[in-house]
């Protein structure tokens, strides 16, 4: 079943062994694990539900309870120190397009406000009810939602109801000999819909698309009328109003249905692992691999501190050691070696030209390959990692992740700004903080930003929360102030949005908040994801 | 200098040979070469300009003709015919986006109707007055703004001025090493920032992107304020406000400068002619082609009636003879063949590594290659076979080409449905008109049609416009009724706005109107682009 307190199925258990160990007591000190709180209690201290009975809708504590928290770290905190704040009153499954539309109907009839929820994923607050809105919230999961209703072999294209989950959005096209190859590492819960409304990116993004080049067309039901976009391969007819819904995180309305494009399975696929000297060599090397259009479909390269961390955090100290060994000699030292990993995918032949072509470039950068060995463990554990945050916080310790993306010339002080402002706001309380970065989307103008933080949990709720808030503060200052996007693939939610302004102007925020008003005049969506919290 | 009642530079003279003519005798039959309006004439027909002086105006007839008029044919038979209809009553020529800023709002103290225009090469209508509205109008020419502002090497972004040609553009790139890579058959004239708000595709997008895809960032100076764009590599922030600008066609704001991705010079380019035995082999062929993201530049398919119009209007009888017999025996007969032209852009391994990957792919489909001679006339002739349609018309033939985009299993219906249409409404009148097709730009789920009609314009004003609008009519609901968007590449403007509510619906309709009196609410910027004409 799935946890309710942390990430994933509670049948799996991840626990780190002796070396790991050692290492982050090395870096941010040594930890008491702590005690979370139970269930139980958590949902006996669950009031009752402000909302009038409906055929469509589960008041039960628990449901509620799961409905109202995503994956924030926040999310985290309230749960696992019992402290959950504001629930979602009542909990519906919708099985159709209607059945959402007459929710919506029905919700404003009532005065509720709305949160609509696919694999409650969110890691920046999505589906947390706000604070101080008197209204009774209900929370739409669109879970049951996840029939494959079409599919066009010749098009390539898929149209799901968009509250599909990823494996099982995959396993319905494998049947059929097809993929989508959107691969998020989140993608064991997370589904469809919310991928189009976050405009979200996976680690195969290179060659598949982020989800933006994969959504054709689809259904929005909006609180004043239905939203069809029909599917183009490319159009000209003024805006594309499939951008007014990639993004608009449940303002503009529920997405209900989804075509996205497909491919067939690849005849070939490769993931490789390259060591090079330095940053500066493995950036150099990126950079011109992305802007030689040789269709790779990943490149994920990780800094100095990271590729530390992760041989550290691998286990098979014996095997590690002679690698190292073998690295050092090669010219790629301990200590300012990077790691870089390649996606091959496609053809036989076009995979052969592929790796022929970065080898080439690859080589010029003084790059040592490793070959498919790491590339292999790296696939197998693709959605294991994430695991990692809930084996980490039984030793005390608790793991973010932030993001943005810049164009080049600002990606190496960005990394530095943003593991600075973490490390300083832990500084500032006595506490370290571990930080360390990698480039998980690299484009020909630049890249994203990806840095993982990790440090003791603290010794309370009020520590705890005290010491996440001023990181993620810090943090989102130091990418606002980069000139990085608030998010390249997290989406902006509740706990990006004081930052939202910051890229899009006065002039655009005043243009989505009307695109917003123009949708929902009463404000149905209104829980504070992407604009805030405004006085109603 | 440049034509005022036809395309192109007065300079340039295209003279079709016997074997043209012939040919077309023998497709809709002969014809009277017609006696154009001359410039003086029209010039002496224009009114007194309604606006007040004011020091960025011209008010001189010349100027205020030419800024009211594209390249529609609805354009020409005004201008041909001299019934010139409404004209613009000034033209300012901003050097800065201050000046464009103080001219709008100098517009609105006046209450005129303001209309941006680049590069004056719209075949839908823009620039034209509309008709039965009170307000003077002005139309700010935005070719004056046309400096490189900044060129980032590393992250391969150029900032322009929007107002840039193709041609000066391009120069401005090529003299550091770069290029942009927008070559639209309009490139001679169209501007930068008329692409990105028509949405724009050039000849070469399958490498380089549409210009949606170029389009990183950008300045738009809307009636109530400054809208800046900022430049991320990719953003999960929300909606993506550039796709609120592009194909907003001047209604939301004035582009006035655009950051653009810019490539290096490729070190190989080669354009590849291949003959396939009929059409369903072709289209096979170029699906297969695309959907195998070869990363070709180009591919650009006629059908039947197109490869033979094309090698017959070519000239050169002889050689065209003698590669028609050997095409024969290769299986490519005439009547059924239809030609495919390739291109492949990148460096020397990754061309030679597509081209293996091509060959293999068209061999299965029983393609024969020419080679790259043909290509290189192709290349040679890219912008001139434009000019055909003075050369045309001087022998008394009009031309027009209206084009969509649909998914491929509506691709060979759709290009019949077109063709039908246009032969059809000339039926109607007891004319013949000779109608092509070829797809221009082909997806992996689709493919733009692009058509071609050629007929004869008809005896005087009145019959010649009518012959226009009933194959325009025609043919755009025989595009809405086939589920194609009303334009893959040309734009909405005036003439396609009656269509635009087909593909976007009652409810997207209404948003995007909802975002015009947001950014507009005086209406300033409503000349019947994108909408249609209002009631004011």
């Amino acid at each position: 079943m799935r946890r309710w307190n942390g990430w994933g199925d509670d049948g799996v258990t991840t626990v780190l062994h002796d070396g790991a160990l050692e290492f982050l007591h090395a870096q941010v000190g040594a930890t008491t694990p702590p005690q979370d709180a139970a269930l139980a209690d958590a949902l006996a201290r669950i009031p009752a539900s402000r909302l009038p009975a409906h055929p469509l809708l589960d008041t039960g504590a628990e449901a509620r309870l799961r409905a109202s928290f995503g994956q924030s770290l926040g999310d985290w905190l309230r749960l696992r120190f019992g402290r959950i704040g504001p629930v979602s009153d009542a909990v519906a499954w919708p099985e159709s397009s209607a059945q959402v539309r007459e929710l919506l109907d029905w919700a404003r009839l009532v005065g509720a406000l709305v949160i609509p929820c696919g694999g409650a994923t969110s890691v920046v607050g999505h589906l947390r009810p706000p604070e101080g809105d008197a209204r009774p919230v209900l929370t739409l999961m669109l879970g049951r939602m996840r029939r494959l209703l079409a599919l066009d072999p010749l098009s390539q294209l898929a149209r799901f109801e968009a509250g599909v989950l990823g494996p099982d959005l995959e396993a319905q096209l494998r049947a059929q000999g097809w993929m989508l190859g959107h691969y998020p590492q989140s993608f064991e819960y997370a589904s469809l819909g919310g991928w189009v409304v976050t405009r979200s990116s996976g680690q195969q993004s290179a060659r598949y698309g982020r989800i933006e080049a994969m959504f054709a067309g689809g259904r929005l039901e909006t609180p004043t009328g239905t939203l069809e976009l029909p599917t183009f391969p490319a159009s000209a007819a003024g805006p594309d109003l499939r951008e007014w819904v990639l993004g608009s995180e449940g303002r503009y309305g529920v997405l209900t249905e989804a075509s996205v494009r497909i491919s067939r399975l690849p005849e070939r696929e490769d993931f490789v692992a390259v060591f090079l000297p330095d940053w500066a060599a493995g950036e150099a090397a990126v950079r011109e691999l992305a802007q030689g259009k040789l269709g790779l479909s990943m490149l994920r390269l990780a800094n100095a501190t990271e590729t530390l961390t992760t041989l550290r955090l691998a286990g098979h100290a014996g095997a590690i050691g002679w690698l190292e060994r073998y690295l050092s000699l090669r010219g790629c030292q301990p200590g300012s070696k990077v790691m870089l990993m390649l996606g091959f995918s496609g053809g036989a032949a076009q995979v052969g030209a592929m790796k022929a072509q970065a080898r080439s470039i690859l080589r010029r950068h003084r790059g040592v390959s490793t070959g498919t060995l790491l590339g292999k463990k790296w696939q197998a554990n693709r959605f294991k990692g994430v695991y990692l945050r809930n084996a980490l916080w039984a030793q005390g310790y608790a793991v973010d992740t932030m993001e943005t993306a810049v164009d080049w010339p600002r990606v190496p002080a960005m990394m530095a700004a943003m593991e600075q402002a973490g490390r300083a706001a832990f500084a500032a309380v006595g506490e370290r903080c571990h930080a360390y970065t990698h480039l998980s989307h690299v484009y020909a103008q630049g890249s994203s930003v990806y840095t993982t933080f990790v440090f003791r949990i603290g010794p309370d709720f009020d520590a705890a929360m005290a010491r996440w808030q001023a990181l993620k503060t810090a943090v989102c200052e130091a990418i606002v102030q980069g000139g990085g996007t608030i998010t390249h693939q997290h989406g902006v939610g509740k706990d990006h949005a004081p930052y939202l302004e910051a890229e899009k102007g006065a002039e655009g925020m005043a243009a989505l908040r009307a695109m917003a008003d123009h949708f929902d005049p009463d404000r149905l969506l209104d829980s504070g994801n992407l604009f805030g919290r405004r006085a109603i």
